[in-house]
């Protein structure tokens, strides 16, 4: 989304007031716009409102209760309210959305890209969204529809259909007088105007820059270069991978027949790769962000899943420990110590398989390397196991006084963390192998492990060797 | 980085050649590399890397070993040799740096933007260095010392000084005619034109799209937008978040003095958000990543000083566990359970914990609403703890047959889940406060809370109910 164009002068004078030096909404000017509400003033509020850039308008409704949100909508200038809109929490949107008038929407989502526009319209209720896009123009409603029949998640979904292209006979002068006639039916920002053939595929694309220091008299196809195209239905994760490896500004987007549908602008790639980097934190934690404004309820319920697998794999624990239980009546030092094997085994499992989630993430772990890597984790495990043997070895001799007991915990230390690490790259490899996201079950994967080889080692050299 | 002028035609149509679906590089076309590199057959080496993207070459290096990068850099044209290297893992960029002369890489690192020549240069040994900024032109050189003057991690490091500025009084057609005088020191790409006025202080900007449409008599001052001045010395963080809350495509850098010294552009900000990312994933989980080449040792060292501080706070848990030694052999199911109430409150407090990090990175979460979000992860403690002290005291019921044991562990669920949520909000939130990242130290933190009272409530309720 190209929304630079409504952000006014104001914006950089006004800094001071609102923003704080890390571009982040300042704390102060927030309580100011929610005691401006609190006193139903709505002049203040309009004031304060006045010369808001969108993005911070919705950074705003983030901080503020239902009803304080509910003041700020009926302040907002129309043409700001629709900049907001995409920017909005998904939540957040949704309450918004419900309180805006259908023909006042149906106004505002014609200011937007149409990629913005079908992801506001994605959010209405199905009779809010019928009588919308009844309200507005066919052009603007069929590019909307459009957008919406492609796969959530796809290019099809990201890409605008506004796009600058230009036949491959063209040369510079052509290029620039069409641009100047050509008002309307452009993007409002673009940065690469696309060459494309009879059959509307793209051949390159010239840089609006290199565009301006050409000559009027040099032909497209002197001074284009190679385009990487994207098919309509790739995956938005591997959109983002191809903007971030060759560092693209735009990319034009391609149906099955490899016709020029669309194009994707890097600024909406931007927020794609927060997002994908956020459902991974989130996901090797084992929860899913519900949002700052969600509500209890819902918070429980996105964490509830991922407890209840930890309850029974804690519960498969607890079994293997239950197998010892004569041996920790004999000597109650196992009880104490067996949980800092288990702790060790899960820190050293969570780091390899932090490290391995994020080499998959970037593609840096396949199978030329696998076997590579695995390799080196085993290692890893080995020498730290060996390290960390040692030194709890020799404090659990001094704490204890039994030094038997030390050698038992050093060794089932070293047998422990080696498995954590080979849990740690094997797991997220295997789940990538098969097509799994390999940060979402990942973590609780190699706990289990880490947990029950823990307790069985430990306490069982200890029955072998100690009792 | 703006290197997609050096991506031949032929790169779309080899793609099916090296090149997965998803834009990652073909396991295979690997392999082909390796073989042409173990027969020495380098004609056909040649021929693999010809028209590679030096992005690929770059992910191609990651994949081979020590003696095979030699054998590529050998066989690699100069001019993708120099843009590969900025895209480089920094090991392996050092490594090819100790391989390439002097002369040679004076002469490449001419063909690069200010800001990735400076990347470079500052990867070089400290004679290394001195000898290649001696065989550069002056120019080049006074550019890259300047930027490397700026500290590590700065808009000044990350910023181009090449850049497109206007005076104020010009119009369209002054900005174009000069455009097409003045190639050499322009950027080889750009977005917007900077207008300035007499003290070089950037008063707006006209995107390039934009300049193209207008009429040759507009104004600069007519068509210009704001700008969002990003100040030299500002952490790059702070830059990247700047850049994604305003969808930015570039943005100028100013000096203490608000005069225009650079840019900063959208392609080098995506590789800065994912770092920022990365770190925070790894940090999460004790971890610094040191690269898919980097070797044992070194990864056994980045490892093991979270381990150590997680084995103090195992020992600090186990200490607690051995004040109820006598408690646990009267009765040992006490030690089978206990593992399971500290597992369930470690993984409660990851889980708020992971949320908390992400909101803080986002800028969501700050004294505006931090009451609330820790009111309802409390409320969310209370709830899931309820939930599943009643469903873990019905298995330990059925399992043990001593109700009492049931209502005990029920209870330390309830507790250890609402610490949990507490310890999962709060510590990141005071790391922050003290201008620490939340993401380094907290995961430790939690867990020693959820690890210590978890044990410490469990043991403590059953001492004073049961025995």
């Amino acid at each position: 989304m190209t929304s630079l164009d409504v952000q006014s002068a104001a914006v950089v004078d006004d800094r001071d007031d609102h923003l704080d030096d890390d571009y982040a909404l300042n704390p102060a000017f927030v309580e100011k716009v929610v005691d401006a509400a609190d006193r139903g003033d709505g002049l203040h509020l309009r004031e304060l409102l006045e010369d808001l850039h969108p993005a911070d308008v919705a950074d705003l409704m983030g901080f503020l209760t239902s009803e304080h949100r509910a003041m700020v909508v009926l302040w907002l200038p129309p043409d700001v309210l629709a900049e907001t809109l995409p920017e909005l929490d998904d939540g957040i949107r949704e309450e918004v959305l419900e309180r805006v008038p259908a023909g006042r929407l149906a106004e505002a989502l014609q200011e937007l890209d149409s990629d913005d526009a079908a992801a506001v319209v994605e959010d209405l209720e199905d009779d809010q969204r019928r009588i919308v896009l009844d309200a507005m123009p066919e052009q603007e409603r069929a590019a909307i529809e459009s957008s919406l029949s492609y796969g959530e998640e796809t290019a099809g979904r990201l890409m605008q259909r506004e796009v600058m292209a230009a036949p491959q006979f063209w040369n510079v002068g052509d290029t620039i007088d069409h641009l100047r006639q050509q008002g309307e039916d452009l993007p409002e920002l673009f940065f690469d105007i696309y060459v494309i053939d009879p059959g509307y595929r793209p051949v390159g694309a010239v840089p609006v820059s290199r565009l301006l220091r050409s000559r009027r008299d040099v032909a497209l196809t002197d001074i284009m270069e190679a385009v990487t195209e994207i098919d309509v239905d790739l995956d938005q994760e591997e959109v983002a991978y191809a903007f971030e490896k060759y560092h693209l500004i735009s990319a034009p987007v391609v149906d099955p027949g490899g016709r020029l549908v669309g194009q994707i602008t890097v600024d909406d790639i931007v927020n794609i790769i927060q997002e994908e980097n956020r459902e991974d934190i989130l996901a090797l934690a084992g929860v899913s962000d519900q949002g700052r404004d969600a509500n209890v309820l819902s918070v429980v319920r996105s964490r509830a899943p991922w407890l209840l697998v930890n309850l029974f794999t804690a519960l498969l624990a607890a079994s293997v420990i239950s197998l010892f239980e004569d041996q920790i009546a004999t000597l109650v030092a196992l009880a104490v110590l067996m949980p800092i094997v288990a702790s060790m085994g899960g820190n050293a499992g969570t780091q390899a398989l932090a490290v391995a989630v994020r080499s998959l993430a970037m593609r840096e772990l396949n199978r030329n390397n696998a076997t590579r890597i695995v390799m080196r984790e085993v290692m890893v495990g080995i020498l730290n196991g060996t390290g960390f043997a040692v030194l709890l070895g020799i404090v659990v001799g001094f704490w204890f006084g039994v030094p038997m007991l030390a050698v038992v915990i050093g060794m089932a230390m070293i047998v422990n963390l080696t498995l954590a690490a080979l849990a740690g790259v094997l797991v997220p490899l295997t789940l990538d192998r098969f097509g799994r996201d390999p940060a979402v079950a990942s973590p609780v994967f190699v706990t289990t492990v880490t947990d029950v080889f823990g307790f069985f080692t430990f306490l069982g050299l200890a029955t072998l060797i100690l009792l």
